[in-house]
């Protein structure tokens, strides 16, 4: 087998996908795609190749039950310009190759993250770590954007004005917003990019990482199209239930309507089929 | 704060949990417990201690959330003796420290896995890599039994003379088969450990190492008790349904009559509930 | 084997050990010392418990020839206060556990890194990297801690602000600077730490961080005593050649002089001596 | 930039590297090169495309000083067919990715390794995991064959038997010697193939390991041939001294003959020969 040359990825490969006011992902290298989790499922099961459809079975009962390993035979490398502070959040995923661009060796350009009027918010009453849906009054957004403005300006010629004086950079700089952009290049495999995109792209991320977790999902979708459309019905738009929570399920399902048929007119594939009905008949008896 | 000696571990550490005909596992050290996931969990929110009904809560929300990192800060080495075939799917949980006994440098002993009579199973019909329910005549029992200890006798005396006449230890065992025993020490953080427990308590796990799994949630439960009746509730009694599933749990759910406080009167604490309501809310809503 | 409670250790544990200034370091938990290295190596060999004398021969061969994962069987958890800066680089060092403040979910404190006088210095003319030696005159100095203690305290007072006015934190601390304190816990296996502080303590890495690296040291030197001895004597004071390097010492070496006893007068263990002669032999033979 | 396709390696792609008597390593996919390593590391330095000869000095440097994340860049993905006590030692390095043949799920083939004559070695007296180079007696060399021939057959035969009376095939094959060959696909990044390569191409290495690890070494030096080039000149063919070893090197190093000049006559690049004079002044000095 050559390398896998997808087409779809090598029309957007280098290409900046813009995020936030400055900043960029885009992805610089790739190795592998759907065919490649197949190939290592099937070394598993000692098979060979078959059909697109049954690449495409085997890929979602892969994601299906957590069999993770065969994800991880896909690599992506992108080139990324985040503020630091996102930059925070995204280092403590450490399943990946990093390198940044050093603010001890080189001199930090003079670009900041500027939020934009509407990712101006107020703190959320109920969720410590969030945002509220409540307009800020036009003021106010004014006066914090004047703020951040003028502190990033100064802090920027201060250092610049250090760097003037031959202070050494890796002092110089200590005075730098975590609103600064940074560079790096990231290198991760599909399994922890699923990983790092559940969490990223959740309602309850920052918004300003967010933003890089749906431009790389964008990305992602065209390097293993399949395996996407499998993280998306089973984890994405999945949902877990607790024991307790399976309780009140219990008890409001009318199971005897579903039926093997029922769902495979809904689009259940029929081994999914099956394994909801076992799913079922399980909880209906109680978890035993 | 001194470091934590929990009596209920203390009364176990060192203790052999018999697994198989001559396996065992046992504890041989740890650090932290429950109060140091909650200790850890804290600093990121800036709180020092509290209640011990509040810890269970936090503890309890941190699971839920998947917020993994606090748990990362417990620690437990075990010493076990298992065979080969186990050690090697033991292994592939790569975020562990293992020391090994050497085939290279020591005389392997001569113990063997021999499966009781109810251990020996027909081939799943319906799961290509399970057994049967079915059950095995006496005779072919007894004559798979027969094969298994006349190899394992023929393979250990065949070492044996090997070394005798001073072969290399390390070629004399290439022969020595999967039904070996070794030995090793094994040290892992709770979290990493409590993925290993879901992978190797599971009914779809071979039989020979959840044996093992299921005394390592014996000592886990010790070890931090809050957090492994979290990890029950909300993962090894939990259900995670797909995108299409959910549709259906959609159509027969009669969510008016889920309350709060009806909620709260079966067990649910209050956070909780809330966050079932939420659940229960998007889903009616479709997912959006 | 009962728990290992070390009285060095105990003498110091959850002492802060002063950093910069207003940081520190402090460790809070530890599993195992040298006893544990040479437990879990002895399980490799097949070998129960020895002298303290063997003891420290088996930790330095260990060392000495690389065999890392006995080392992995010690761990160690600090609580650091640190600033950002000094942090971003920290957590480059992926094998380890962390929980870290988190600015989103509390307002961060008004403590920030000044750098004593003696540590304001210009660029190296010569490391791209580094500090050069000459000294800054002292009104340079005075107008550098001016520049850093506004903008601090302007930074600060803006944050503030914003915070008044309910913005929501996580947006609020974007523009605080680099030098602003955070804290977390850090727990880390001893082979793992080694590296670090290999790296972190070397004269090529920033001042500010090797303050933490020299205090970090002094800790795990009571933790694992001999292992510390066998790191400094193997690693931090040995040296690497290349293979040019090794050409230049082949010709100048007097090898008939070295002796297995001249080397033992010199405190060469034997195995030790004996390793060093078969290493100069080889280079004498042109590394065949 | 377009993805990387090196000839050379093209070339070898998918190619079967025999090892041993029916072993084989074969690469099947790549990303990156000596380009990517370069890459990486100029987002650190800010710095853009150079000549090959100014790459070619950056990798040494980045090897020479362990700058190791540029080498994570680059990942190589391979098939490989190894005896299971191969496998064994092969999984120890865990920063890799596997999917290995599973003989729960399938039949495992009637493959086993057998030494060639001169594979047959006694066991080592001075080093207690290695074979002595005295030869063994033809008589006894066959009758080492002859043993582990005729277990492995009677082994599989065994295991033909159990499977024919439809015993679960997890179960049948717990009998199978570990040097039954199994599969697996392996990936990893250049640097952790480094260390992987170091360890397991040393003569102390089991020798059946070692003819996998120089396959791959001629696959790697194709992939990277700078970064090999490299490994080579600061790793493989380097060496490390002690503490009191460099006592010895003090002494009898005539350090006055040796100039930058006379060092770049014998191959040193110019930063290479200063990193030299300062670390023979340093030893000079007493490692001060």
């Amino acid at each position: 087998m050559a390398r896998t040359n997808i087409p779809e990825v090598e029309a957007i490969l280098d290409k900046e996908f813009k995020c936030l006011n400055a900043g960029f992902v885009r992805l610089i290298d790739y190795m592998g795609g759907d065919e490649s989790i197949v190939q290592a499922a099937r070394v598993s099961y000692g098979k060979g190749t078959k059909t697109v459809n049954q690449d495409r079975g085997l890929i979602r009962y892969l994601m299906r039950h957590s069999h993770t390993t065969p994800f991880e035979m896909v690599e992506l490398k992108f080139h990324c310009k985040i503020p630091i502070f996102v930059a925070r959040q995204w280092i403590r995923h450490r399943t990946a190759n990093v390198n940044e661009y050093s603010g001890r060796y080189s001199i930090m350009k003079d670009e900041f993250y500027v939020p934009t009027d509407e990712a101006i918010h107020f703190q959320s009453g109920t969720n410590r770590q969030g945002r509220s849906d409540e307009e800020v009054p036009q003021a106010l957004r004014a006066k914090v954007l004047q703020l951040l403005l003028a502190d990033q300006h100064q802090a920027y010629g201060h250092y610049e004005e250090m760097l003037g004086a031959d202070i050494a950079r890796e002092l110089a700089r200590v005075n730098l917003p975590v609103s600064l952009y940074t560079e790096w290049y990231w290198k991760i495999d599909l399994h922890n990019l699923f990983h790092f995109l559940r969490l990223r792209i959740d309602p309850h991320a920052q918004y300003e990482i967010r933003v890089y977790g749906e431009a790389m999902a964008e990305i992602t979708k065209k390097v293993a199209p399949m395996a996407w459309e499998a993280f998306e019905d089973y984890v994405l738009k999945g949902e877990r239930f607790s024991r307790l929570e399976l309780e009140i399920l219990r008890e409001q399902l009318d199971t005897n309507s579903i039926t093997k048929e029922s769902l495979e007119a809904r689009g259940f594939g029929g081994r999914e089929a099956e394994e909801f009905l076992e799913k079922i008949a399980k909880l209906k008896s109680g978890g035993e």
